[in-house]
């Protein structure tokens, strides 16, 4: 079992408190570049983190004012540039499957935003669950400058539900960079903070979802997607079943026996 | 068949005048919650709402300055707490029914929203179609703090298609407010209008529909739930069909001959 | 095979230089409006698209100080209140299918929309890729003017993914018009830009796409639509997939080469 006391990944650093874990990608003379080693390491965490129940949360980040720069373009571009079809499938099925990772996992997952935020990096961003932002953020999905399509780990389904269609083209079809005050008026950025405010901020809200009724966020985080392509219908009997499955948790009586005695309820996440 | 103009429900206030039927959640003294007994009838109304073909469009509203807070935590979450799967699934699969009623009747739904809009309150919004709010509106999907998953009643599949998945994902999680402004920027709420203003405002929109080319509108609150989950290529066919029955009726050639007699026509709802 | 260089429709004026395609609808007396020839001009243009290696990128726009008025009320109106199902289905799919060949053609299209963009003309918007507007430009998904649904040409489906489902509510049950402004705000416009420059933005927008990757942006166009209504894990396995291919064009080499060079890549669309 994943053990976040004693987990020491090699290609990012790793905090453990208070039921928050801290991912920091840190190589930050080159502003945090995503490598073959570094995305393999991060899609194993988020799958270990399935097994991790006194993690609550995630914070994502990186060190030394930038998020990250996305694929290393010495150590990943390059390589690729010489491998046949089998090994670029496996390169692009080995991203994909760190956003779902990122999706599968029950913990939300707070990206805290500052610097350059591009290609992998706006992904990891856009795979999260909240964003914050600083304002010298600066966002892009810059795949076609590399001659690729925007279709990149799932942008082309999972961006223009964020911010909408209209909006997503623009950017997966220029590479445009975008400032934090447009991700915040699209609904990239929920919250646009000052640079030392960064890591508070996005640790605090972290830490109140921990706080909270944990297995009922782990159900929203599915659901959330589970229902993305279902008819209404559909999706609506799916959360009376998830939602009664919630009814069953001690959380829900906590939270009712702490309304009634007017205090506020103590979660336990079961 | 509903009769519209002798309908007189228990558990809320009910007009009828000029083809717009009007509820209103009246418990003011607790901000409007909704018991056991005022979701069924509310779910009745709304599937009975199909065979009123005297009612043309739907405003719903709440008494006395607030819209409605939810599910009473004395008359419905404590009894929750006491039953087993069999009660609860029947419970949330009512509360689906009542948004699966509302997003089935062929009226569009123009939601009046004041002061508190919380928890189911808020869902009654989110299942309308068309969404005016006060300044002092207070919308927060709060399930969370009760301990339970944002999934209810739909909101995982219904919210992100409105205002977009990342900022649903943050009132989903976190159970915060919103203001009428932050909802208007969202496109949640379609027009921020003052209180005085609400109703008046509410009630013309819903007038001006229900003298519109009611089967029409019909037809488009229809396809809009109906595409949701279709390929583009579905939708555009299924359009294509929807669009050719509506050029039968007689509102249609109405449009045209008014159109020729540069006059204004009168819809008739056939 | 469709040759830029030699095709001269009959109902728009249409243009080629530089990778890009240029169409106008030009009965600019009558604000540009549809009738089942254009239509039909431009849906088999934009399927001929597919096989138009030469053709980049479009631009669509109207002359004059207009967009497009939509189908025209004597020319298509009229005639259709005299149909029979047979005519009528065979009218609406043939509206569908401008949309649907819009969509399909690889090149990506920009709309340069100012004054008035009404029904079909709105529609021709919604249907392409990039929008830009004046601050003149006046839209509008007036259907239901005319007595008809706003499920047209696919607006019930491919309207709410850009500007979320509520404000696509208010505009397809009311066709009211919304200013350029509203456009930028809501996401349907992509940039705001003074009538004298929309022309050149328009144009340099396509350009720039067509000097880009453009079998990368073919594959971005195709993804976007594709993964619509993808449950998530699936969208990401087919982006791995889409994303692998691109990874074996001579551009993807060629940005590699050119970055470890410091020089800008020259991109040939292979």
């Amino acid at each position: 079992m994943f053990d976040p006391g004693s987990f020491a990944p090699k290609h990012f650093a790793f905090a453990f408190a208070d039921k928050v874990a801290t991912v920091t990608l840190n190589r930050p003379e080159r502003k945090n570049p995503l490598t073959f080693e570094s995305y393999a390491e991060l899609r194993d965490m988020f799958r270990d983190l399935v097994y991790a129940p006194d993690v609550k949360a995630v914070v994502i980040t990186g060190a030394g004012g930038n998020f990250c720069s996305g694929g290393d373009v010495h150590e990943i571009i390059g390589p690729l540039t010489g491998m046949d079809m089998t090994g670029l499938l496996a390169f692009t099925r080995m991203t994909g499957d760190l956003v779902k990772a990122m999706r599968n996992c029950p913990q939300p997952i707070v990206a805290a935003v500052d610097g350059v935020c591009a290609g992998a990096g706006a992904i990891l961003a856009m795979a999260s669950d909240i964003r914050f932002a600083t304002p010298a953020a600066k966002t892009a999905f810059l795949f076609t400058r590399v001659g690729l399509a925007g279709a990149d780990m799932g942008a082309c389904a999972i961006l223009p539900r964020i911010i909408g269609h209209g909006r997503a083209a623009d950017l997966l079809f220029s590479g445009r960079s975008f400032s934090a005050e447009e991700g915040e008026r699209w609904g990239f950025f929920n919250r646009v903070v000052d640079a030392g405010a960064l890591q508070g901020e996005a640790t605090a809200y972290a830490a109140m979802l921990a706080n909270g009724p944990t297995f009922a966020h782990g159900m929203t985080k599915n659901q959330l997607d589970m229902e993305w392509a279902m008819p209404i219908e559909t999706a609506i009997e799916a959360e009376a079943q998830a939602q009664a499955i919630c009814m069953q948790t001690r959380d829900f009586e906590r939270a009712y026996h702490a309304f009634v005695a007017k205090q506020r309820p103590t979660f336990a996440g079961d």
